[in-house]
Formats: C-alpha cells, structure tokens, sequence
C-alpha cells in the first residue's frame, strides 16, 4: 500500500485536548510583575478559542461548518508510504508521511486558521490581524477569512516582505491586507520607525502591532498560529486521522517525528498518539526535531518567559531561549521562534517527548535525498523531522529491527526554492 | 460530496488510444520535401512510445512498473466539487475539477513523464534530453528520470532560464542538468550564437539542441511532452479515473474543459469521453481554452506544419500559426505553441470539440476568484479553463439549466505568482 486515504466523512468529529491527561498539572499562564497581560486576552481572542484554552474537556466537537470546510480544503490529508525512500536507503524499517503539504497553502498551518476564524466571526468579529515571519502562516489565515468572509490584515516581518515577494503575493490573492512591518499602523510601530526608519523588524515586533489593533477596536479579533493550546488542540486532526489510517494499514508506530518551532505541527500530530502511550497501550518513541541554530528544546531552559519579544503575552512556563533572543535568519523561517507551546515543553520535561537538534546543511541535503526518492519536495522545516527520520531508518539498517517511523510531513518547499537552490549551489 | 477518491488499485491498467476511433482517418506525418525527417525518430524515441505512437489498437496495457509509480507519486488524483466556487457564482450548474496539481510537479506532465522514461529505459537508454520553456515538463521529466535511475538533460530557453532560477532549482534538486539554450553544447546551438551571443532562445531552438543531442548518442533519447500521440495517449489516465469519479457521484458531464497548448492535458482528459460520445453514449460539449495570443484552434490553418521551429520533426497535418510564429511571452507559458495535437486538431476540424480563446487579463481575474473561493491558485495555463467554466456556470444562471461542468485542472501556480503579483498590482 502506497497510500491511505480516508473518506471526507472520516474527518474527525471531535478534537483531541492533551490538558486532562498530562501527566502533571500545566503551570498556569502569569501576569508579568504589575502587569495586567491575562486581563488583555478576552480582548483579542474570541470566547470560542478563550474555552478551548484552558479546557478540561478530553473531547472537543469540531463545528459543522469547520468540518465543511475541512472538507473543501481537501482534508483527510492521505498517509504515504515512503518506499522509494526506504529503498534509497536500504533500510528494514516502515516509512510513512502524513501529507499536510496537500492543503491549499502547502502546510498544516490551515488547520487552525479555519477554526479560528470561525470563533472569531461566531462572537461578531469582522476583521483579525495577524503577524507572520516566513509567510506561511499569514497565507493561512487570509484564505480561511476569504472562506470564513472576515477580512484579514497580515503585519509581516519586513525584511521577509522584501525578500519573498510572491508571499505576499499569494496573501494578497487570498483577498489578506499584507503590511510591512514596523509600520505606521500602530502606536507601537511608529515608535520604532522613529527610532529607525529602516529597522528590518521581527516577529515579536509584528504580534505586537498585530495585538495593538486587536486591542483597538471592538470588532477586530487577534490570531495566533502556534504554541497556545487551542492552536494545538485544532491539529490534533493530524494525529486522529494518522491513527485510523495506521490502523487500516495494519501498523503501530514505534518511532514518531515532527519538526518544532511553536509546536503546533508536531504537537498536533503526536498528542493523541502520546494519550495512548500514557494510557499503557502504546510503545513508541517522540521525538521533536529543531534547528541547532534555534535549539529551545535541546539548550533551552525551562521557566516562565513572554509568547512575544514586546512583553504583551501572558507569561508561559515552557522552554525558552530566552524573548529576547534572536534566532540566526535561516531558511526555515517557521522555526525560529524562541518558546515552545507549553504542552509540548512539559512532556518534553516529563521524558515523553525527546529533541533532536539538527544542522541547517544536513537538513537540505536530507530534503533533496527525499525528493529524489519520493517526488515530493519538503519545506525546510519539514526537512528537520525528514532528516531524523532518515537516521532513525539508517540505524534500523544496522540493527536489523523493522520498525514503523511516522513523519509529520508539515509542507512542501514549492515557496522556498531559494534555500534548496543556495544549497545545491554549495552557498549553505 | 466535495471530492471523490479512488483507491489506488483503481488506477487505470490500459491507456485509452483514440486512433481507431478517430471519426475520419487521422492524416499521416509527411516527410519535408528532399527531407528524410521521419526516419530520424527511431534514433531519438524508444521502440515503446513509437509502436504507440501509430497504434490502432484501442485499449495498450500499462506496464506495471509504470502504475507502480503512478501509485507512488499518489494517483489517481482526486475529483473535487467546487461548492464554493459555485455558491460565489450562484449557479445551478454543478461544477467539478480533476486536480492534476496533486502530481509532486504540480501539474498533468508526470503522467508521461513516467511512461516515457519507464520505455526508454527498457530499451537500453541511459539518459533522456528534452526541452522546456515555463519548466513544468523539463521539472516532471528530471522527476521521472530519478525515479527510473536515468539521467536527465534539460535544454531551457535562455530567457526562461534567467528570468526563473526556481524552476531551474527544483529541476537540479531532481538531478536533472539544466543548460541555457542556445547553449554550446550543439551544433545548432553554437551556430546561433556565434550569430547572436545573447539570443534569448526559443521553445523551438530548444527542441532542436536536444533532438541533435539525442541524435548523436546511440544511448541517449529525447522525449517531448505534448502534442504526439503517445503522450495524450499516456495523459488518458486523466480521464479516464474521472469516469469512474462522476459515476461514483452519479454525473453524467453536459461540458467538459480544458486548456490547449500542444493538447496533452485537454486530450488526456476528455479523449476517453470523446468515446462515449462517438459511440452515441452521452451528449457533452468539449471545449479546448487557448490564450487569445496564440490562438491556434481558433485563428489557426488545418494544414500540414512542422512541430518544432527548425523542421527538425516531420510534417504533422493540425491547426497552426506558422513554424515561425513567435507567440508574444505571456505568463502561461505552457500554451505557447505554434500548433497542436493533430488528433484534438482532427477533433476541432470535425466539429466535435469547439474552442476558445481567452484574454490574459480574463485568465488571472479568474484565478483569482477561483482562489478566494476554493483556495487552490490555478496555474495561468489552467486558469484558462476555469475562465471558460466560469462562464458556462454564469450562463446557466441565466437559464435555470443544471449542468454539470467538469473542468481539468492542469496544474497549480504556486511556482507562477509573479504573473498574479503583475495582476494585482495592475500591471496586466
């Protein structure tokens, strides 16, 4: 069997929250000392999303309308088998990827972007902002507004709005508001101009201005696209159609892996997998995957820090490389973040989960090995989870134990050729 | 329903060959006066692609390795209902589209790309040479040929090459080799640019590098990618798993549509269809969409013309616009070309498909709100279709009428938006 697919029916009907089953209670969210930071989320994020938060509920009924739309956008996403990878490599073990490249913006990302954007238009919103670095995020979202008919204005990182044109390009087509920023927008932006009219920006400086209009207006709701629990809770789609599709092929996983920047990818993909392995009935290895250059799960450490570099978010217990740190500008723009969702950070904190950290040459050099194989070109940050995979498969080789490693295929590279392009030509 | 799958065991196991039911015989390729042009093919394709190329046989088996990796790079490709598109429309016509961008290329071209590699292997090839002008098929043919362990040459229109270093990358990243043509690497090559160093090439000059290359090597061969018979023949499979998804959704097609530029994709899609209407099975309207600028069909001479612009090919009696027409550089460059498959040209000239041709500007409007409603950005050539689906759909409004409209969608633009970011800035 190549491939698994599943029927649109099969879409799950339910999400799946990991907070009743973590294996020691999450560290609450904080105000900052004086700070009044929890205060402002009611504000920016809809009631819907607000619930999902903090819920104790296992079991969360996916909207009618979300599940309709899943079904637009393609959703179940199909299980492939790699076997021309496995064959490249000789190896005894059972490849399979989870295809999110096959939504309509080439990633997971829509997943959540759908669901939010229902809550937000259910309490009244007409318009959410947002911030995105690489763009994959900001893509996302501005379709599920034009499929939700909210408006969407995007605050992207400037030097990306320079450097990747057709980004914003694509935002734009999908009906979004794309601004560079620091822009003239916001209170916030301002002041940074003024300081220096040239600042590149970052994505801290972007959910600032994109939380500062939120905060403005009544009607204008904030979205997020990673590290919070509803954001989480809305992938596990991921991981309850790999188990059904495991199921049809006959297989139990023993090694899972996914690439981590905020975790939603990988947490989406591997919770209902992990509720399994607490509830004794499954025995399989996690293990998240993340750039040596941004390494929050391998150097970080764990403590209470801010979501965002400005200090506008609730302070988070996970792991931290600190707000003010300022990854290296690598191709796998999504994972450079300096957090990490707080579920994720506590079960890697547990020994449940384990990181990886991997190096930005290995990671193209695996990309390319795995589209030659397999047709399908990875997006870089899917290449970290590909580039363990390929080492997990490899030490299979050596052992001769034929086991079942599931990837989380978060994307393709169809948008970021650049990176592919200065690895071939020996720049990276 | 909002798509329809198949199992891949349902691919199909024979490609359907329309010539024995070609309604009036299909006129013979034809030497050039004094020229011996026919007798070279046999040194350039493998004996499997030109036994189909003048078979009468109706139904040719597809080799198994073939539908192995077919399987592989995830066909059959889904059929997808546009709900949103028709809600956005308010049509009572049902609308459907058979998405080809799911191919890892993202578009139709692998479906030959595969066979043609798969035969000229079996007959003792070492590497394949071709051409390409957008990319699309010099990216499927890099594909196939790491699939089936050959090596690639891929000769690429100067300016194409320049202006697109992405395409170049993803063919490199296959391991295909990509040279500028007019290149050094020919003697027709060096001859143009011992006249002109800085020709910026042509789709034609191009065919003509890679045919002497292949010309010259008893272990090397060249493979096209539209416009003969083995390649619509190898696209069949298009149409004929949309056969079974309509019957699945209990359709019965009134209008099926495609985009033209040497036919395969058009030709793959409704050729099976073609059949059953010939055979007074079903009443359906086919419709071929063209770019206004290379009007072929629709302003084009039936009459005898080369294929390439060299006449290095032998004649082939279809709809052209002369050997020597240069077809302004519009952004679905995939559709400009001088000619056309002399089957759907046969087709055209006895009435049984009608054309059309569409404006640039029209095309990306289109694509837009095919966007904006279904999320998928349609690549310009395909955009074509959709602009004419849409206009079906409108009329229908009009009349009440609920057709059922099944529109090929070629391929996606996620490697095109500079044309969609020239739209939107106003630019086209």
């Amino acid at each position: 069997m190549n491939k698994i697919v599943l029927d649109e029916n099969e879409i799950p009907k339910k999400w799946y929250n990991i907070n009743p089953d973590l294996p020691s209670p999450l560290p609450e969210p904080r105000n900052p000392e004086g700070g009044e930071n929890i205060e402002n989320l009611p504000r920016v994020f809809s009631r819907g999303v607000l619930e999902q938060e903090m819920s104790m509920e296992r079991w969360i009924k996916i909207p009618r309308e979300v599940r309709d739309v899943y079904k637009m956008i393609g959703r179940p996403t199909p299980l492939f088998r790699a076997k021309g990878l496995e064959e490249m490599l000789d190896t005894p073990a059972r490849i399979y990827y989870k295809r999110e490249d096959y939504s309509p913006t080439g990633s997971h990302k829509l997943n959540t972007a759908i669901a939010q954007a229902y809550y937000a238009r259910e309490d009244g919103a007409e318009r959410l902002t947002t911030e995105t670095g690489a763009g994959q995020w900001g893509t996302a979202l501005s379709l599920a507004c034009s499929l939700m008919d909210l408006q969407c204005k995007v605050y992207m990182v400037r030097v990306s709005f320079n450097q990747k044109p057709f980004r914003k390009t694509i935002m734009q087509l999908y009906g979004g508001e794309v601004v560079p920023s620091p822009s003239d927008h916001t209170e916030f932006g301002r002041k940074i101009l003024s300081e220096d009219p040239e600042h590149p920006g970052s994505l801290g400086i972007a959910i600032s201005e994109a939380m500062e209009e939120a905060l403005q207006y009544e009607n204008v709701y904030y979205s997020l696209g990673s590290v919070l629990n509803h954001v989480l809770l809305h992938q596990t789609v991921i991981g309850l159609e790999t188990q059904k599709q495991l199921e049809i092929a006959g297989e139990t996983p023993d090694v899972m892996i996914g690439c981590v920047g905020g975790g939603s990818n990988f947490g989406g993909a591997v919770f209902p997998f992990i509720k399994d392995k607490l509830d004794g009935k499954l025995d399989c290895e996690f293990i998240a995957a993340e750039p040596r250059s941004c390494p929050t799960l391998t150097q970080g450490e764990y403590r209470y820090d801010f979501g965002d570099t400005a200090g506008m978010t609730p302070l988070l217990k996970m792991y931290t490389l600190g707000h003010d740190f300022v990854p290296p500008s690598v191709h796998a723009g999504g994972l450079r973040y300096h957090g990490m969702s707080p579920q994720v950070a506590l079960l890697v904190k547990e020994g449940i989960i384990k990181a990886r950290a991997v190096e930005q040459h290995k990671i193209f050099e695996s990309g390319v090995k795995f589209a030659k194989a397999e047709g399908v070109v990875p997006a870089p940050e899917t290449c970290h989870a590909i580039s363990v995979a390929m080492d997990e498969a490899r030490k299979c080789r050596e052992t001769g134990e034929e086991k079942t490693i599931v990837v989380s295929f978060s994307g393709h590279g169809l948008l970021d050729l650049k990176g592919y392009g200065d690895y071939l030509e020996g720049k990276i």
